[in-house]
């Protein structure tokens, strides 16, 4: 990592994940898309969890859980994003801290509460997230640590905080505050419906200098409106000088001006849910660029970490991803 | 259930689980005792928090994870405890009002935070709790509803409400409403240092009235002080019509003055955490004889539900205890 003080400097929502199990037909009979995630206010979480069955509480939030990933793998990273002075608050410093990871964002002292996401986890494995943003929408540029910012190899932010317009605000300055120390920054498009309300101030942010992209296959298609996986490929190839393309079981494509390469995914016995599977395999695929990998490598790290994650409830690793990779021989 | 408006009434503390996994060594460093539970203050729970890993926050309590077992067997279940209200008070009323469960205990309005259990889970997947009882200390007999006891068939006490003192009078005033309505009681020794701190009063308990008690191996021993188990079954024949007996992987017995059956352990592919094993085993046994099952049966229900719970984080059933028993002809 040279001289940088940070593998990764995560910048996100921080949220405590409210996990249930539920049939399809509850999806449907609250109008949810499946697979998405929509915003939701305090009225509708209540109303929501009134009709949700038992839950598990796990600390969550998309740039948190990759870095809790790269903790998992060993590396160094530090993350920023906005509590408030609550039970959840206190829930989610404990966890992401428990792990190593650098966080000492200031709670916000009053207004709204820490952010929660109630999931609905179907038979197949799928995750419908309703987020109620609360504090985090309280982030902005004053919580931006600038040191940290310098201090990091790469700075990592989630598209879900271009929802919240201070943060969105709070974003492009971050982005600016590391290419300015010769940082770099990567950008994970979180979710096709987040893509669709931001196209314009993705596709602005994306030209104005985003070292590595992470986006799944609806959200690169919806970026570049089209409908097809090859032409997205072509059009990032264009704007990015790398992308890495996640496409679920059919694994997924790294892409340069140069070349393009295929990762498989990595086997998993049973998909119990999959919240968090980006996280990971952005978590997977920095870790490997902050030790030095090459591209394909750095692909099956990302597969691994995501093959983990979704074999089990919740969007943090369970099992040292550093001793799952030595296993596989992918790092020493 | 003849008249009966609830199968069981359930009277415990009222707790949410605060799950992290550990290794052995940090058991001793932190000088645990395995696999027991041990009571905290304030100050020792944030602490205790502060060293341990990431957590997941699964509601739990004794009594009230038997109560949410028999809803998942399709009975009618009421609980009594005491949270805050805080959000820990909410999550552990939405999560056992979710599963159909009567609870309306009023939350104590200030004071203490809702009850928490640290527990560690070590690799072999036994569990050690450590309990800061917070609002549970506020149970005492003005939270006893007078119309559940004597609309229950069998009223369910477990015996860490032993500990906090207004909880014990609560207890005793509970049994009697019981019996008083011709109702029956069914009382857990939890734990076998909690059977060590309130013996003579576990035993004027039981000598006054008790229905039916549970207990694993260890804790009928200390109740008898004696060494052998045999002892302790010859004991308890003495002073209780029935007794149900877990002994972990040897499986269970029942005894009644008359008889002594045996029931297998049911199989688990892989032990995970065995938290609430004993609260489901209870409620196996409790739903079996709310529906009129045979003993032998109620054990075999008991050993099924105890499996499922063990074989995954958290101490309730994830999945449809109804389902597995029909599964296995248990039940029709």
């Amino acid at each position: 990592m040279g001289d940088a003080k940070f593998d990764v400097l995560g910048i996100g929502n921080a949220i405590v994940d409210v996990i249930a199990r539920c049939d399809d037909a509850f999806l449907k009979q609250h109008a949810m898309s499946k697979g998405h995630m929509q915003l939701i206010l305090a009225a509708e979480a209540q109303a929501l969890y009134g009709a949700m069955g038992p839950a598990v509480e796990i600390s969550g939030g998309s740039a948190a859980n990759t870095c809790a990933g790269i903790a998992s793998f060993g590396g160094n990273a530090a993350f920023i994003g906005r509590v408030a002075q609550d039970e959840l608050g206190r829930i989610f410093s404990h966890d992401i801290r428990s792990i190593g990871v650098d966080f000492d964002t200031e709670p916000s002292a009053d207004g709204a509460p820490t952010a929660r996401s109630l999931i609905l986890v179907t038979p197949d494995g799928e995750r419908t997230m309703n987020t109620f943003l609360g504090a985090s929408v309280e982030l902005g540029e004053d919580e931006l640590d600038h040191a940290k910012i310098e201090g990091a190899q790469l700075t990592y932010l989630e598209g879900y905080l271009f929802d919240p317009p201070l943060a969105q605000a709070a974003f492009h300055e971050a982005a600016r505050l590391a290419a300015q120390a010769g940082r770099q920054v990567a950008l994970s498009l979180s979710d096709a419906f987040c893509v669709e309300r931001h196209r314009a101030a993705f596709r602005g942010l994306i030209q104005g200098g985003v070292d590595l992209l992470f986006a799944n296959e609806d959200e690169i298609c919806m970026l570049y409106e089209v409908e097809d996986f090859d032409k997205a490929a072509d059009a990032v190839r264009g704007e990015c000088r790398l992308a890495a393309l996640t496409r679920s079981a059919k694994g997924s494509v790294i892409v340069t001006p140069d070349e393009q390469i295929a990762v498989e995914a990595a086997p998993v016995d049973k998909v119990v849910d999959v919240t968090g599977a980006g996280d990971l395999y952005a978590a997977g695929f920095l870790y490997g660029r902050a030790v030095g990998c090459d591209l394909k490598t750095c692909g099956k790290l990302a597969s691994l970490a995501a093959a983990e994650v979704i074999s089990h409830l919740g969007a943090r690793p369970e099992t040292s991803l550093s001793a799952l990779a030595k296993a596989q021989g992918l790092i020493r």
